[in-house]
């Protein structure tokens, strides 16, 4: 078989598993999700062996210690996979939902219901946990799952799904065997094949650096719901809360620096700028915060800070780094985060609520916050009890994607001999 | 300027006018949409005008009659158009309705509140009254649009929007000019450019023939809702009351054999078909319909019908023709709509509601009826008021689209100096 038969094939028999998953009941769901659960830390040792493959591989390679961090299952990641996948089995069935109802002047029922999307592409990079968690999550919400990991995680995650599925399939007879599949081969042009099945792939998440996924984004022909990078900022508005400011300040940066939530630009209104910013500077370099500044901030805090370039306000460090601006009140914060921001999370700190009205609904972002810090967008913090990811995108979901988030939806319509004249 | 330039300047002037979009109360938008309608209704003789050269134009090109019927802009359309915007801004503001609210154990209050999508690309072919249909929808949900017509009604096309525009400047002084915007060149390179400009153009609807839906869809790198064709059947199981499946399938066939969601298969449980099939196609034929069966069917009828090719199971006629079939019970009813269906609609006529939630539940399609013809699948049917198109997608928008169907969502998130340990 060639590379495009390959991936038909497995596309076809994802889209033929889809219509079984989107019949099983939630009973069975969850009996296969406990299942799937035990098979993992029972099979540790097999996972620990294909895994020590990989790891061996990638010392070859010559991977960093960071990626082979990354790639490493041992008992507490393998624990983990397993309780995540316990606690997707505690979540209602996100599939069935009627979201609204309504009944015609001619008698016409109709009913917006919650289904499963179908066929879900997930493109990631080296963690092979992701393939429990994306697997997990998919099948909860009746999708069958293409997983397509890094190449140097490939035996990992073929052991994971091979497990899982086995799991599934001992433990509930209609269990469809190609549910969760690994794309089985590293070669990249599987990724462009997989991306242009359009009759059976519903829908592609790349997670990873910007670099994989606008790669994704540009060859695929299936929609693709995405996040490139959070560039978030938190705006201290001139009416704000000063002990508040420094708190939602510092927490956003430095809670987490390494997160796609985490703050990377403030913005100051320049009415309190004098008085508040010696006090969040002070704050933040306490916590080792590296603070680059715009000229007008610069001014009033003097060389002990570096200066902002231009580059600076589009980047996502991801470090312990800030650029920090000057802004003529809401407005200004507004138009900066209009041209920088990355439409992920953006935060106004302020006591003036007709303010942060306006910044909540003129702010373009998936979540604005008001009075709280950046680092809430997850989908845990919004309880959707797990995420598969952060989308920045606008149409289909939009910030924390939980279980919700993986469906789509169909109108059922009743009559009872219902004619249009 | 080359087209890049002019098109890239075209969609960054669309999104500052999307924000200054988002910010403008219902009153105002609805203010400007009655202004809208009024001043198509003044300028009718200048629409005129410009229509004339288009249809002068379209002659000398040698356009079908039928095609030169559509591009017509006579006063019942232009009255059309009008009525289309006062209806619109009748409707209620489908932006900041707050689709859930939640308050998590920290005292953080998450709403998720529905927005404008941002900046809408339109692809349509020659209508010029879906210039101001859809720019109005567009307008009333707080989305700029980008509107590219067929180039023979490039005319009409300018001149509907330069009086909207003209309208809406003269109503609102917050109105943003670049609000309606048309591709002002008939060059086809406009489109793959519009499409790549995914920093600034949120989403594509192309309206039209299947092989304009393909061409874009093929084309775009932004997000694209869309329905190639509409394969609709109707499935009489053998719990049927036979008089409500003649008038159901009748209707589904004949009331407007010529659109999208007009039935183009009939489906019949071979349990039953001995006694209702002759009933059936007597009444579609007394129609003028042209039946081609499948073998099992014809012996029953003989070679008063026509023989179905493999071809025709997959055709979407537009017009008086059906191709008929039978399937044993709903499950093969099903098996044949997963194979052939487009995704569109479907209907099932029985008594027994087992069946008919097995039918509605599995079949995978935008609308599925139980008891009610599939010509109910229209944004006017549904109470949406009017309708951009009908999605047979399954990410963002699926069925039909309203106002609701062309808006997007962000999280709103409210604490009292909130911070996370």
């Amino acid at each position: 078989m060639d590379m495009t038969e390959q991936i038909t094939t497995m596309t076809r028999q994802a889209k033929d598993a889809s219509r079984a998953l989107t019949r099983m009941p939630r009973a069975d769901k969850d009996a296969c999700l406990r299942a799937m659960a035990k098979a993992l830390e029972d099979h540790a040792a097999t996972i620990h062996e294909s895994n020590a493959q990989d790891m061996e591989a990638g010392r070859h390679m010559g991977l960093s210690r960071a990626l082979l961090d990354r790639l490493l299952l041992d008992d507490s990641r393998i624990s983990a996979m397993a309780s995540g996948l316990r606690e997707v089995a505690e979540l209602d069935d996100p599939v069935g939902r009627i979201l609204e109802e309504r009944t015609r002047p001619n008698g016409l029922v109709l009913r917006k219901m919650t289904t499963p999307i179908g066929v879900v592409v997930i493109i990631y990079e080296s963690r092979p946990n992701v393939t429990a968690d994306a697997a997990g999550l998919c099948f909860k919400s009746g999708n069958a799952t293409i997983l397509r990991g890094g190449k140097e995680a490939l035996n990992s995650n073929q052991v994971i799904a091979h497990v899982m599925l086995k799991a599934g399939r001992g433990t509930c007879t209609d269990f469809p065997e190609h549910a969760i599949q690994v794309v089985p081969t590293p070669d990249r042009a599987a990724i462009p094949e997989l991306l242009a099945q359009t009759d059976n792939v519903d829908l592609c998440i790349p997670r990873g650096g910007e670099g994989l996924i606008r790669a994704v984004a540009e060859c695929s022909r299936v929609p693709v719901i995405k996040h490139y990078k959070g560039i978030c900022s938190v705006y201290i508005d001139g009416a704000a809360d000063p002990d508040m400011a420094v708190e939602i300040a510092v927490n956003s940066k430095t809670q987490r620096p390494g997160v796609c939530n985490a703050m990377e630009t403030l913005l100051v209104d320049e009415a309190i700028a004098p008085d508040i910013l010696p006090r969040l500077a002070e704050s933040l370099i306490a916590k080792d915060v590296e603070l680059r500044m715009d000229k007008s901030a610069q001014a009033i805090m003097g060389n002990s800070v570096h200066t902002a370039t231009e580059e600076d306000w589009d980047t996502e460090f991801l470090d312990l780094v800030c650029a920090v601006k000057l802004v003529p009140g809401v407005e200004g914060a507004i138009n900066h985060i209009h041209r920088h921001g990355s439409g992920h999370t953006e935060a106004i700190v302020t006591n003036d609520a007709k303010t942060a009205t306006r910044f909540q609904l003129e702010v373009d972002a998936s979540t604005v916050f008001w009075n709280a810090s950046t680092r809430f967008t997850d989908g845990g913090q919004f309880g959707m009890g797990a995420e598969i990811g952060i989308s920045t995108d606008k149409i289909g979901a939009r910030g924390p994607m939980g279980l919700a988030e993986l469906t789509s939806y169909k109108w059922l319509g009743e009559g009872r001999g219902l004619i249009r004249s």
